[in-house]
């Protein structure tokens, strides 16, 4: 028998110690390789990271499987029974580029629903952390159902490749909203649709990319869901939008 | 005879209590009035800001005029003599729809010449100040010139209208690049090129939306020009960019 409130404390005195070898990793030059080309990096911290999650997660739930970004964890072909979804540095780009604008990502599913979501925004040391049992928190602090939020009256998140090739009416969708906002980071775009800064944020993303911030924004009463308003397949990439209710709507309506 | 450590020592102290200020009203509803249309806001604080700044700054240097955003200031037609050019909130949509990713901008001018400026972000309580006499500072800390890095190997950041519209072939410079930004303030993102987190910077500006950055920005060996390769007027709206060495050379290039 699995005991989440033990679960839960294991992983966030995990994740807190991957965030802290994170930021003493800083202090050296980093080791980069492009993965499939100059846009898609990857760093020695990545991989040091998610060696460190994969053994860690391992022992807090023998019986799971591990999907992670940097494929040291397992082949996973279902979500039966309990699986982590992780990402050791989501934002890969800012984190080379910028030392900024990245975060660390875990999920845990059992037989496919959603249980815990961790996503650690490192350089501004909030840990966004919780699920459907017991709400989201901030760090210590539980965060409010944000505003249900328009379109036309707030700022919405559209990863760079989707607005420049207008894919899905994308750029439109931009005109409609009070502006385009683009931070870089699946993580860093998710806290900001979870505190109302944004009334939503569509990219095309990779399991690990919205594994966890699935399982929070939709704990918050936000819509998670592909583009063409079609529920969301955990194991393959999408063109994810998640939104407000009433943003989810309208960005649906003009995308499709 | 001015003392410009004095003034500086000054301006400082006057930036901290209208920073405070905008934080103590973020507690509160925030009043909006649209000014040209539904993405150009004012607030009550945009203007409390202004009329603080204005009153403070002509009492530090009495032989000033002042370009404000909001009109509290003088109609300045020339450059000659002492001038502040100051922006209540710089990002005044993200002020109202985020409460997080604005800031407040001072610069002082003489006979045209940049002598201080003035950028505060204030949700990360980091102000960023100096001018080419003594450096640039983040707080008390001196910041380093930032390398002289390439469009191709960085981030740039765009603003919406400019890359949705594809203004000045922009989408390409997108493309070329590693990625573009959008964080919707002129002052955060002239943060982010001098902290060398974008290698540069383009959007339509107003003067009070640059004055400040160009003054830090070129002291910290980035260029400042606009989007033709020419000189900014000071007292003109442009598309201005701000860059590194390498990357304004490629971006005016690829844009003219």
């Amino acid at each position: 028998m699995i005991d989440l409130n033990e679960v839960d404390e294991q992983v966030q005195k995990l994740i807190i110690c991957v965030k802290n070898d994170t930021i003493e990793s800083l202090k050296q030059p980093i080791k980069v390789d492009e993965k499939t080309g100059r846009k898609d990096l990857v760093t020695t911290v990545d991989k040091h990271n998610e060696q460190m999650l994969v053994d860690a997660l391992r022992k807090i739930i023998p019986d799971s499987q591990i999907l992670g970004e940097e494929g040291f964890g397992d082949e996973v072909k279902d979500l039966n029974g309990w699986t982590w979804i992780i990402d050791p540095i989501d934002g890969t780009m800012n984190f080379v580029m910028q030392k900024n604008n990245f975060a660390i990502m875990i999920a845990l599913y059992h037989d496919g629903e959603g249980v815990l979501g961790y996503i650690f925004d490192v350089m501004n040391n909030d840990l966004y952390h919780g699920g459907p049992a017991g709400g989201v928190f901030r760090n210590q602090q539980k965060l409010k159902l944000p505003e249900n939020i328009s379109l036309k009256n707030s700022l919405i998140g559209i990863s760079g490749p989707l607005l420049i090739e207008n894919k899905y009416n994308l750029q439109n969708v931009a005109r409609v909203s009070r502006g385009p906002r683009m931070y870089g980071s699946a993580g860093i775009e998710f806290i900001a649709a979870m505190n109302g800064e944004l009334c939503g944020y569509v990219s095309y993303l990779r399991p690990w990319d919205f594994g966890a911030g699935k399982i929070l924004a939709e704990t918050l009463g936000l819509v998670v869901k592909s583009i063409d308003g079609t529920q969301l397949n955990m194991l393959s990439s999408s063109v994810v939008l998640v939104a407000t209710q009433r943003a989810s709507q309208e960005v649906i309506e003009l995308a499709n």
